[in-house]
């Protein structure tokens, strides 16, 4: 989903009652960002409270690529990162993941590996059909167990584009959080639905309801099954102990629109790419009780906050042995605090941009290649800023490109580069980029593709 | 002010608490339009229920040019015409137009001599500052007199960007409402302020308050005003005999962008175009007691109607010996019905598109002209849609372009003209089109620019 896809935030057929609820009852963050534009690091980067280029989730086979864990790639979440559930375990947690793990297939990856103690889902998207002669159907697990594939035993009808998934995740859910509050453990639920990415599909009961199309079914559905999982939380009267935080993995896929691709709002581009409508991610905070309701918070966040945040209110500390990414949002979702911290903007193995307050500078720029734009391949369909949304990777490490996100939401309109204002923002900008640089120990690629007969 | 200015509408500073507030206690309309991208056209528009190819508000100077009433222009609002103030007169209504009038500067066009009460404002933006010699700076009117002129009486500080237009306006609003209160007698009141029209300005408590600079000054102090109208109705105990309508006359005006220039949300182009940033406008209806709280309408709605419906509110039929245009909305606004009703999009003499539904035709396209384009004015920067955003005026009158709204707000993908979707849609349009064409009596245009030495 995009920034642009919830009526909170401005989708002009304002089909999601029910976040527009969790909004007006909760806290919305508008300067909500992912580490990446892309699912896996994302992921990870959630997990880990770190950077993808520290946790690995990165491939060094060419400049700035994204990657992620399609079926041929071999690597995954080294045994060396700390993920949230881990840590969660210290503090009696019971760790739960429903949907789409992504941080690797093999053995070792698995998410009961890795701290969560239940896991219902896939370890990849619903790409598909295959032929499962060559290539096999994308798995769907009960915990350790194969229970069956996509198309198969989860269908997934790509003609009528009906599929029970989201409504199979939400059961999943319900069932756990009764579970739970029966046997009164404290819980940490990784709800990590696959929808809405194409191949786009909702159940029967949300088909053709949407303004939008089968997309907007999707997000219908989803919406929908939120306000339940809330409601549900509330009927058990655990709400008040309970922190719900919705968002995304990265900015709606505009290559895929409009039959299946979503909004990003004002913002440039979409995901793949360093640009807002890449990162910027629609956020929501819910904690009846707590968190002040109707609040607007323009504190700079980050997916990797949740980590840190997660562990926070467990009351447990981030591992001290390693740089962590994420910092503690509560005192932004409870006391309205605003902390000072950067947010950078990684594609691959390259700091693209950085954003310091509402200056975000471009260090590099770079849609996508000629080559697969000539294809049809288009990030950014319909825009086109000269000399930003480019196709071929323009460095401007030595005079970086600088937007004024408040007036320029869009990144539309460069400074001057001889202007006072730009001066001054760069002398901030380039002290927090030279430490985060010199302090940065990349961690091992483990997106590489190599010899396909070794992997 | 554009469709995604509001916070309600999806601005990502989210700096208008009070128009959010004013939705969230009334109805918000997301499919609202006004009748002209243009200033003058759409307010004739908004006080005749009349689209200006009837009323007058066009020129035949060349296909498709947006025309207005600056100086030079000799052509103003018909005795013919029937304006809303006029009508309500009948029913004991006083009148106010407080800001500007744009409906022509000579005598007979007085707004005194169309049926308003009270003046308070001028005839025309607040360009300048002029020289005072060859050409005056525009006047600011106190009912018949001349009471000054904007830069010299009324200051517009365009080095600082202080002014205090907004205030005056405010408290001209406040006054009027306290006195129609304490007389008992209805009312009907025109907020028709200037700002934010370029040179924009704020009053030196906004000045340095928005994350969106000086425009974003401006318009957290008129949503400050609109929360203190609102207030003043409330306190004087008539909020709930008094219909509030908010909305912009066209879209934001992107060649000011980014210092002067607003935000037109997910939608393309800005004003001057028929494209949606052109022309979809944000839109409140708020009356409490009668309009439900948090209402949100998929109502396409049109300035027009506020005649209409002002009419229907004091118990007026309109004028039957004549076309209008404008509908009722209180259906919509107290039933919450849907009325099925076409949006035709003017620029100038042309009807360049028509919205049916979900559905929108393009019969012509245009942005501007190479020439235009090429001296640096822009009514679409960074946006460029191949075929659509077209710098020559396109004729597609056999073969309209059709676009989904739902599913591509932002005009980005025409239908396939060979889909069963596009012969339906157009079975249904070509219907709309036929009928408004053939019934169509053009008014005799006003906004010609003819011999300099007659002018």
């Amino acid at each position: 989903m995009g920034w642009g896809d919830l009526g909170a935030f401005g989708e002009p057929s304002k089909e999601t009652p029910n976040l527009d609820q969790m909004a007006s009852e909760g806290m919305l963050f508008l300067d909500f960002y992912t580490a990446n534009p892309l699912c896996s690091p994302s992921r990870a980067a959630l997990l880990t409270g770190r950077l993808p280029v520290r946790n690995g989730f990165y491939t060094t086979n060419a400049h700035a690529r994204n990657a992620y864990t399609p079926q041929d790639i071999v690597g995954g979440i080294p045994d060396s990162e700390l993920l949230l559930p881990e840590l969660l375990k210290k503090a009696g947690y019971i760790n739960k993941i429903i949907g789409k793990w992504h941080l690797g297939h093999r053995p070792q990856f698995h998410p009961l590996k890795h701290g969560f103690d239940e896991w219902f889902g896939s370890p990849n998207c619903h790409f598909g059909p295959f032929d499962n002669r060559a290539l096999p159907n994308i798995p769907v697990y009960r915990d350790w167990e194969m229970i069956g594939r996509y198309y198969e035993d989860f269908k997934i009808d790509l003609k009528t584009g009906e599929a029970n998934l989201t409504q199979i995740y939400l059961q999943e859910a319900l069932d756990f959080i009764s579970k739970q509050q029966a046997s009164q453990q404290p819980f940490f639920l990784y709800w990590a639905i696959d929808a809405t990415h194409a191949p786009v599909y909702a159940s029967k009961h949300f088909l053709g309801t949407s303004q939008r199309g089968l997309y907007g079914d999707a997000v219908r559905e989803i919406d929908d099954s939120i306000g339940k999982i809330l409601k549900h939380l509330q009927k058990l009267g655990i709400s008040e102990n309970t922190l719900v935080f919705f968002t995304s993995d990265n900015g709606a896929a505009l290559i895929s629109a409009p039959k299946q691709g979503g909004s990003n709002g004002p913002f440039l581009c979409g995901k793949q790419t360093t640009f807002e409508g890449g990162m910027r991610e629609p956020a929501i905070a819910w904690w009846p009780g707590h968190i002040p309701a109707g609040g607007v918070s323009h504190q700079l966040g980050n997916v990797m906050d949740l980590f840190t945040t997660g562990l926070s209110l467990a009351g447990l500390q981030p591992p001290s042995d390693r740089q962590i990414d994420g910092i503690d949002l509560l005192p932004a979702m409870l006391q309205g605090k605003l902390i000072d911290r950067p947010i950078f903007y990684y594609r691959g193995n390259e700091m693209m941009a950085v954003r310091v307050g509402l200056y975000k500078a471009h260090y590099w720029t770079w849609s996508n290649s000629w080559e697969e734009f000539s294809k049809g391949i288009d990030f950014c369909p319909g825009q086109n800023v000269s000399g930003v949304t480019t196709h071929i990777q323009e460095e401007h490490t030595t005079l970086p490109l600088l937007f004024h996100l408040g007036r320029d939401p869009g990144e539309k309109y460069p400074l001057s580069f001889a202007s006072d204002e730009y001066q001054r923002a760069m002398e901030r900008i380039s002290v927090v980029v030279q430490e985060h640089k010199e302090t940065m120990v990349p961690g091992e690629p483990q997106l590489n593709v190599c010899d396909k007969a070794v992997m």
